[in-house]
């Protein structure tokens, strides 16, 4: 930090294991990417190429290369996953995961029907060589689960080896755990929390009042992710307390 | 592409007659249109200077000649052509047009009133020497034409030379094709789809749900305008299939 | 500018006492603040490192330098400074002012509770060293002020030594002089307008619409305040008419 605030939050350093932050980034160019890391190297956790432009994005390697040089993770967003094994590519996609030489990988099915154990069968076999995130909820706004269902599908998603469950909600933050509008759903959340270790669970939470509710109720620590990548330096003002979302829920009394 | 997924539709390739995208710059630095052209390249095929960004923006001539360098063509904005010839400048216009080496202009007449004959004679001298792209619409949300106007609006413009016509939306995408929240006027866009050849309309659609409803009526290869740079790779998956919105849409049964 | 065009409104010319343009960096990399400048340098009077981005940015040091060199005076956001006074660190403040050589700082006190008597007597501290501009409006929406408290706020700060006053509307531009849906409190505008001269006020103008409204009503040369990097351009052009939104205003009959 470039100077002392007295009394800020104390915040969780890398490696992290809780207070994640995932950055989606849905297409930088190479020294678009190089700018967000001067800025957001410290503040980022890991990073996903969102849903499938890894496919049409011109720089691929030269990205991953420089993420990589930079000690930050990166993985293919799950609708590449999904997109795949719908079409009867999963080796094909367990190639590409080598090829290109990933350590982690999304497995998710908000785009596609997908029987429970056999996501959890994906999970299984890819956790052996790869950390494997797994996404839970829908990205189809008319498919609502019910807490004990949300909290059924990650308890067994962590069982079948996914070092983390991501909480869905899009790009936009508006379905899965948020309302149409993006509110959160507040009871969902509470009662997902009372099962599953809060640690496990990246939120995803791109609109600023959602990061403000998340940080508001698990703390500065909280994981979060689908950051853009112009948020990360605001996001970590938010945690800590220094913007006025934030301001006074930090403050000593 | 850097990998393969089966089934995917088939992408018109440039030069391009269809499936047109139109890229809006309403200020980009030079180093930032190099970025663009780094991941846009190949997805874009004419770039708008926005409305009259071109006046005040002081890296001109570089940007023209780097946009040249890379095979993208260039146009001003339509609102520069409304402010001279409203001030009596169109021969002013057509030096400007002459001094940058335009290759392509838009007649346009979002912000003024004029006589659709006086139009289609600015369209008429203009197609002579240059490609011209013509506006239909009003920026004025209070100014709400019926199909069978829009329909005969066109056809008078592409036969008085346009290459095509371009449906208004505004940088923000809510007058013209769309109602002041956004969405399409359905009825409308069928109703012009049965008298205008669907490759002579580019659409403007700056808002990701307007990009998948134009995806899903049309298909992969619509035409698309006022897209932002940022949104170039996001607009190519949701062309192909391969993020969630349009994912199902292409999805073989 | 790049060519002429008749009868545009006059733009005041740097150094502006009107007409100022203040932008917001909320955590531009070192690349993206050139590429601002090489925009923006001539359109922009003051810029404000937005709320405590200072705190957590990792190239502070150079982006001061690179400002300054381009003779963009800089200034931290309020919020830094109220979160050091509410943690009775205003000596450590003042040392940063000094350590940073800034020439220009922001009393504020949207997110604490100040006496205003305290408030002023910080401005008059700072004034003395440094050019002063203070804030006046909650950033707290349940906050709302009559408009004889605006001007009497207003009033008294500027008599403390603040050389302008900027109207609060925070970031996202739906607080103090905007209703929570973004809109202006016009009559709240209108009467301030009466009391404090106009050239005093700096109004926080995020969204295009509030630019819009305030060029309408004051002219090319208001002070608007809050403006995204990204947006300097297109503000230019809405500050002189060639964009559609002010196009018939600045018309001459």
């Amino acid at each position: 930090m470039n100077y002392h605030i007295n009394d800020l939050p104390d915040r969780t350093a890398k490696p992290r294991n809780s207070g994640l932050t995932m950055v989606m980034d849905k297409g930088l160019s190479l020294r678009q990417a190089e700018d967000f890391i001067e800025m957001g190297e410290g503040y980022t956790d890991v990073i996903k190429l969102g849903w499938a432009t890894s496919y049409v994005s011109p720089n691929l390697d030269a990205k991953l290369k420089l993420y990589k040089d930079a000690g930050l993770p990166v993985y293919f967003g799950g609708t590449l996953f999904e997109a795949m094994i719908v079409r009867g590519q999963f080796d094909d996609y367990c190639r590409l995961l080598d090829k290109y030489q990933m350590e982690y990988a999304e497995v998710s099915d908000g785009s596609i029907d997908l029987e429970h154990d056999e996501k959890c069968e994906y999970i299984r076999k890819l956790s052996k060589q790869i950390t494997v995130i797994s996404e839970v909820g829908s990205k189809d706004v008319q498919k609502i689960f019910a807490p004990y269902k949300w909290i059924n599908l990650m308890r067994a998603e962590l069982e079948a080896g996914s070092w983390k469950v991501i909480a869905e909600a899009r790009e936009s933050g508006n379905v899965g755990i948020y309302r149409d509008s993006g509110e959160v759903r507040q009871g969902l959340v509470d009662e997902i929390l009372t099962q599953i270790p809060e640690e496990k669970i990246i939120w995803e939470a791109p609109q600023k009042a959602q990061q403000v509710w998340f940080i508001k109720l698990i703390g500065a620590n909280v994981s979060l992710g689908n950051i853009a990548p112009v948020d990360i330096i605001p996001l970590e003002t938010l945690r800590l307390g220094i913007r006025s979302d934030t301001f006074e829920h930090f403050l000593k009394k």
